[in-house]
């Protein structure tokens, strides 16, 4: 492993998106989206991905200085352009849209096409939950979910994410795809040598497979719920009907139409679609915060079965990773990410990010 | 198993709603919610539910006569008092100011309190879905879900439904429970002295169990996902997430407030919350219906790991079982349900229900 300051590893960040030409405030907004996800202990997001966005802008498949625009608009509905700009930027522009509707009309939902990756979903909702709304963020993905009983994929890991302010300093906070796991943790399991529990990844054959390299090959995640026994078919419907909410609401790429997750900037833009909803709890009934810190403390408190491991309520481990990250202001990285970030420095001419190796 | 006209089921039930006092029209949207979980294969939500209504309107928890209410709203927002109507009363008042809501301003978003059990989630979603919008319908309901790492039950289990209207004569219908399986299927293969699948419920150690008996004593359903290696945790957040916008929003019971699910007429009202949602898919892209409908029929058309399997979209079992429940003019019960019903008959003195045992 290797240790990053915190405001090292975002210099950096900032600094390869800006030697492709990205404008000073589009490459900081991305580059925030990329540490939050490494200070909150999912790395798969956040400095991983650095790469894959330098690589769509060199060639031309995103267009980071572009600005996004409203289609269409309701009191409470927006359709917008992202016009290919960087996640960032089209994720920042919509959810404010969605805050602004909200704070007027009580809740508002809108969609976006022709976007980028916009990185991990729970960012996006947490910027309406700072404004003391309930705030829900959605994302089409490549696909990579086979859907129960195929041997295909056909939908991406299609996240949902709500976040919600309580009393007492406590939030909600859910993040989570709608396969069984995310990519990243077949590739974990691959790097250890271990095999994959049951319910994780198809084979070839579209039956369940335990064998990391041949799940990372063939790309096929089980949706959350695993096989059909246990209602896979569950984890399928909640894709698809993410998938519903973005590319096929907003006109994007959807579904089977969206590239393949192992492109690698070789040209077409992604047209990714999202969605973004902002409602406020003060619609409601008063002391939205209080049942909702009520409900989160006694989640933590109720018996565990091991003793050892307390019941965690939804976001406890990323909050947790995200405070022990910034008490020390530093980042960690496997090795394999120092060293590919040390050839993108290069390939880049911009100044390698510092790294302590442990 | 015992077949019954359809029309002749739904003539019993209204029978025995008026029986106890409720107005015609209340007892036959009551009844129209009922058949239709039996038509759709779902009996744990039909007629099998009928004799809990009935006892809570003797006991005097639910006040079917009585009228709901908006205590608060804004354009696109209604917070409704159920004032302890029966569900469907409730629901549908809800879900039609919904309605009405999103075809002024895009979108809107209604929580109700004070309600009762308001059976399948997918039928109100539907309701939305017949006007032209996407659909939405959450509602809390009694503790059964122990949350990851957790002994004790703290969530309903709280269902998600999703329906859309799609071109072709197509739709997307998503309904489901969060937890792994409704406690129906406990109940199953307790019938059918079977063994419990891995991830589906917990013994009073904490530890899955395949012992349905046991299980179902215990009443702690895992949630969707199974254990943490296989990522319950996402079940437990969406269960925690329709919870937040049912009985948190709402300011109905919640959580671990909500009455037990093996209540039986004992008093207290239960007090629930439900959710609806409403959005107009006409706000964003033109061709939302094409982009479902070819989704829709790509999923079916995906290669099955096993031919005689062929892939299927959400929603396409209900269907189906409704047509041929339509078909044969009929729903079937199993014995113990015709046999529940004669004794209700008899309690109530109402017309028994013509059955043909098969």
């Amino acid at each position: 492993m290797g240790k990053v300051a915190t405001a090292e590893a975002m210099r950096f960040m900032v600094d390869c998106l800006k030697a492709v030409g990205t404008a000073a405030r589009a490459a900081e907004q991305q580059a925030e989206l990329l540490i939050q996800a490494d200070r909150f202990g999912h790395p798969s997001h956040g400095l991983n991905r650095l790469e894959m966005y330098v690589n769509d802008i060199i060639s031309g498949a995103c267009k980071p200085n572009n600005e996004p625009k409203v289609l269409k608009e309701s009191p409470s509905t927006a359709w917008i352009d992202a016009n290919n700009v960087l996640g960032a930027t089209a994720s920042h522009y919509a959810m404010d849209v969605a805050i602004n509707k909200a704070k007027q009309t009580g809740v508002a939902w809108v969609t976006v096409k022709g976007s980028n990756h916009n990185g991990m979903a729970g960012f996006w909702a947490q910027k309406a939950a700072d404004k003391g709304l309930i705030g829900m963020a959605f994302t089409n993905t490549s696909p990579l979910l086979a859907p129960t009983r195929s041997k295909q994929s056909a939908l991406g890991t299609n996240p949902i994410s709500v976040v919600a302010p309580a009393s007492q300093g406590e939030s909600f906070y859910l993040d989570m795809a709608t396969t069984a796991v995310a990519v990243g943790k077949i590739e974990m399991q691959r790097r250890k040598g271990e095999p994959l529990p049951a319910g994780w990844a198809q084979g070839p054959d579209g039956r369940e497979t335990q064998d990391a390299d041949l799940a990372f090959e063939t790309g096929c995640l089980m949706p959350l719920g695993g096989g059909e026994r246990t209602s896979g078919y569950k984890g399928f419907g909640l894709a698809a009907m993410v998938e519903l909410f973005c590319g096929i609401s907003a006109g994007a790429n959807y579904g089977h139409h969206v590239r393949s997750w192992s492109h690698s900037g070789d040209g077409g833009p992604a047209n990714l679609g999202h969605c973004f909803v902002a409602v406020d709890p003060e619609c409601f009934a008063p002391g939205f915060g209080d049942r909702l810190a009520e409900s989160i403390q006694h989640w933590r408190q109720l018996e565990p079965t091991d003793p050892d491991l307390p019941v965690l309520a939804p976001g406890d481990k990323e909050k947790k990773a995200a405070a022990e990250a910034d008490v020390k202001g530093t980042v960690s990285y496997v090795k394999q990410q120092i060293e590919s970030s040390a050839a993108l420095a290069e390939r880049l001419k911009v100044k390698p990010m510092e790294v302590e190796m442990e």
